[in-house]
């Protein structure tokens, strides 16, 4: 298992603006092959910016990277970076190896 | 649904030892009322630390704050501190809500 993050610090004023553009997004995960399951996070607020993180989990590193280098990955995406930015700087990127689960 | 992390900055000699001590550990979370998983997470390599996480899974922000003052938590972090340090800083708590969730 892969979670892979990304990490947008979100400027306060534009906090509905931000999410808006992820619900209103045509989603492509779906049919994927390898993805488990996609959330979008609102973490804590700092000074300057409000956390928010994209969290996908996959069956697989290989899995996440094949969906990188797909066809759906560059449709997805294709709307990212245009209009006003709603951010501090560019997203920070961070994957995860699962090393140990404990599930209820 | 609430997602509790804990970022820890590792040293990169210490990662078989910091890792050794999650997997040793008493668990007591598998009884708690509102868990749902855990994870103990490998980010990525920076310069002088590995990025480690863990990331629990909670029904509800209320449930993981009830967790938090149980006896069981206090059981649970009772050795947490203890040994020398393994990571260059404290780590870093973030808590994320859910805003939104598209399975597979």
């Amino acid at each position: 298992m892969y979670i892979a993050m990304n990490r947008f610090k979100v400027r306060p004023e534009e906090q509905e603006a931000f999410t808006t553009r992820w619900l209103e997004r045509d989603v492509f995960l779906k049919t994927v092959p390898g993805f488990i399951s996609f959330h979008l996070l609102k973490g804590p607020e700092r000074e300057d910016h409000v956390l928010y993180a994209s969290h996908t989990v996959w069956a697989s590193h290989d899995r996440f990277q094949d969906w990188t280098r797909s066809e759906q990955f560059r449709a997805a995406h294709a709307g990212a970076g245009g209009g006003r930015s709603l951010t501090l700087s560019h997203p920070e990127f961070e994957g995860f190896e699962v090393l140990q689960e404990i599930n209820a």
